[in-house]
């Protein structure tokens, strides 16, 4: 069975009662927990989230080590200004699969541009909290 | 069970000839095997293709009527220049799911830029011809 | 009595359900009906509709042959698109108006430029439906 | 009878003689007389020109006030330079319409943005002195 | 006791009226009475209210003369295309603090760039009719 | 004895008549006549005109299958907006040369970007009808 | 009597010794006890100092929780590049109030944008040290 | 004998106090003798001054009225913004001299461009209060 | 029989050995006596190659003098960055034919803009060495 | 008797035959017979011309050495392109003034930048072949 | 015997494995052993690497407290984004010379600029694991 | 004994007196003694002056005929506007070091880029003199 990282970033710890217009009213836990359910039997996932730029690169750099086979990877609003942790992510064989709560594309102009996209192996945004377990679904 | 409608834009018909080392070996109508396979039973796939801008507005603008549930869209290289499709989606009240078979993200920057994403539900690029798959598991 | 084309471009079929917030909910019917009423007995009036860029070029370069004596063209999404549009309005003698039914530069930026314009002899935008009437007015 | 109040802003008092290769040599006080025998007995116009972009403001704030149910504005130049006028139309609940003698979009990149677009009802541009009567009547 | 000239510039003179769900309902007369409330006793105020660019720079050259120690200056629209203003502020050397009711960051791009702001001593925006008092302490 | 297929883009079947301080006075039949004459038996050109963006990918997708050796395209006001046909020209393994009527470096802005140029084997522009003959002569 | 959170993002430490032409030879212990001295009795002051971006959102995301009433942030050079920060502002309730010692419109083209200006109820820029204070008493 | 009309823009009527480590000591007085000395008995001079760029507009306008062959003009800051003033100079046939104290093109950005400098004769810049002279000589 | 100079501009010396994976391996040598032996009896050719931007007007200049009736220039990396080439050819009333061994529009952005171009009659790219036969044929 | 070094650029030998509808028809040797004739007995000039960029540079670098006061520099195309000839004036204490005999603010954008401008201590553009004479004024 | 402090940046642990064919096959151990035996004797150099933005701006603002003399600083990823780094270096009296392995201004966009440079004494890249001896030579 | 030359381009010649604020007041002749006295023995160096673009790229080609294994640049102000230069790098299998006295990152935008970098196998700038050394140091 496959072992796979989910690491969230900056804020998304809050979602539910994070601007709820945007980002709707389920919280992290509950996706967790629909994710999981979901997932269950097919995969092991473990969730991790910071606010750091730096442990978002220090976990990417160890997961292979970790044991994992692959990681999603929801980096929030550093998905738009950290060239490190794109780096990171093409400096690593571990294949990463990055994915957005929302349309990133629908929204304002900064956070139309991904910098971590290039080195990842694919990308899902807009489905909302679902988005973590069609991540996982598209590794197994 | 769900109808859904998947269109194909300009040249997809020539994939795995085509760029073979941009867009991959495996042909049309293997994706369409594969993901028919993969669907089976759970909901009905028609699969359409066009080299016309305006027939993808055509087909968009009937699908509710010809009783699809939701729509899978490859708009390929229209999704970067036609507003004219997106005005289309927006137009309609069915669920356009938006996909590509590579990372749009990380090819040239005209590429980098989808004018239909802010219209659909949801966007899946770069795992190759599993995009058809994962954008109906997002739709059930 | 002059004949006048009237030329609907992509989607403009749909207005009056087409996201009603932007464009209002008076039917394509019903501005026809509208447009017909006001200008009785002063010109003939011909409508057009597609949703293929290269229809609306082909009826420009026609429509002198055909009878007409002027255009009214809403372009629709192709007004901020298409050049070959732009070169068949310029092509031809035919003398073409543009209208909008919203004020284009009171909108999203990409829809702020009208490739169109610069041939056309006029430009008519924001009084929703009533942009047809006066574009025929103007050519009286 | 509705009145209606026709701001004239800068240079426009020589049009005629200005530049006539460009705004072709029909007088602003021919272009008056023109409109007013059109629209003669459906609305009552009163005509106002200066030179200065305060002054557009200040009969933009007084219009109401003074008894006028809508304003046809030709800003010149300030078109494409004063931000205030533009707050000054969405500052009042007087309905403006913008017009233009040339068709501004097919004119030097400065010229083709319109600062006060958004803030009125509709715009018309581009049929030379016709431009005002086509106005009053889009406000009839 | 010091003696500040307060400087509202195009529209101001409408705020409460003026697009209330941007500026808010409280009109200028009762911003007045407010922050002189606030005030009293501490600082002399006297306000000027104009729609004029150049009445603006008028008063500028005009304030140290007049007695004035210091000016708190909400240029409105003029802040975003007065270079002129700018170079008042610089030529004079009577202290001048920026204001703006609405945080003007948070607007639209071309609000988001202040001329006059580098000749400034400093800038408060955001907190509605409260900038004016919040200016006078930081002048004191 | 090489198979040639000269395709035209929109609006050139009117060149002669078309803007034609711009375009010359030279009709696409004399064009036609004065290329066949000179390439006489040393090619079989075949000549193809449509105003479609659509119908251009078919033909270019269809030309190795109906027996052409290589294209020559002249894709008129597509060669600026179609990454569609670009995206057909580099799909499809059949030798493209470009050639335009006029030099389009010497144009407007939005004329001086080729989209199609990177996929193609040459370009030639600018010697009015005659890039045909040359276009010919360079894939012989 | 409230309890205001004041964060000092990165290199605030330094300030007094720091690049002093552009930020003043007053310390940040001086600025603490002036502001202090300042509000003392009105409200409670609590400082807080790093050079983390992500120990910005951390304390942000907790500070309601810990008691605080209202943050006045100076986030240093990070105004300029964290969203990360921006979208921690807008996902609490806590309302923020941006600071900076020096006019920030008045320095190089960077500086002049704040990324975390839309999301905070105000913006004072430009006074030295007093902008703690200013801050303090728009809370107040 | 020529009459040449002199016009100064915005804060010209400071110079000689203002910002001098940029525009030098001379005061405007000290520049107009100095210049009317140089000129004598050659041409008959004018000087005027206003902060109001529609009063530069007017008197442009009425220059040839007023018997004036010439305009030498040092627009100060509305050279950078006002479009409306170059339309004044582009409409009458007064040929107007373009004059700045400084070098334009060695100051920031946005006074490196001229909106006013294609309308006028020729444009000299950069050698202090001479700059009058040297342009009435140019108008001899 | 016409006299033709052609003119190679910097580095183009060097072709063959030349990063070969981007001009091939065909040496200058080898592609004049392509060129000449294809030409023979046609027209007569003169090479001449410089390094210097000087030289290239300077010949320019002089080619008309020199009996030549027009040139064929390949401006090497000149074409991207040289206006005063661009005048020399405008200058004088030898007709001029660009040409270059590789599409430009198909490489870094750089060398996607010919400022020669639009003072040449005509523009040839993309065939490597077989550009200087052709634009020869286009010549005569 | 102060003397001066006038040096011209690329092209500009050709005046008075080259694009006679941009730069008139006065030859180069006529504009140097009026200047020399209007300065006569004021200044000693010397007249050198060259097409090479690093000529210029050279001569900038020997002027003093050679005796020179000052120049005047008609830098043609290099103006626009050459940050080494900027670097040159900006190097040597000889003051340069710049000159252009069209009104480059008038031209293509490209035109409308001078990089030399900086390093001058002024510029004279506009007035014909006037110019020379008109920089040695400034210059006694 | 000078103390240098060499930071690395993120992902800079990984040198050797990460992206091969653009940093190189040598690893971080391998340089660190060939710097320190070149430059053996002559400095005490000392190496920190870590991932986190923050600690490298704390680190730098300790080490002149640490005893060191200067500081080698291979920003990685962040030399392209953090100007809070870039104000750390302006901030600390320490010299900093900034390196890189590769050379950043022949790679893509976003690393051709550094942020960080214009505060350093000077700037080496390109010449792989070398760039810390050259570094540490142009400190002694 | 490697043979070095070293390529000294514009101006470069009047370091110590040109610019002194910028460039220092070590002169080239001390920079000259200073360098070969630090390499001496270790190889020999071969020293180039010229303003002259083209005379840099005869060099650069003739280098390694004139026995050289590697070249030092510095390129002065060509770095940044020449194409041709950067193209003949390329061309040659000499490895070449870019060096600059100033650090051009710090400077003006015009000269943060260089477009001769991606050609050099290395970059080193903002020592001074020193660079030169260095750059030897780097190629031994």
């Amino acid at each position: 069975m496959k072992r796979i990282l989910i690491i969230n970033g900056p804020n998304l710890n809050l979602i539910g009662t994070r601007e709820p217009h945007i980002y709707g009213t389920q919280t992290m836990e509950e996706i967790v927990d629909e994710t999981d359910a979901r997932i269950k039997g097919r995969a092991s996932l473990q969730w991790f989230q910071t606010n750091q730029e730096g442990d978002i690169i220090d976990i990417l750099q160890e997961a292979a080590g970790m044991g994992y086979d692959a990681v999603v990877l929801n980096a929030g609003a550093y998905t738009h200004t950290s060239l490190a942790i794109a780096d990171a992510i093409a400096a690593v064989e571990t294949p990463v699969v990055e994915v957005h709560l929302t349309n990133i594309m629908a929204r304002e102009p900064m956070r139309r541009v991904s910098l971590i996209a290039p080195a990842c192996v694919g990308s899902i945004s807009g489905f909302g909290g679902k988005v973590y377990a069609l991540a996982v679904e598209a590794l197994l």
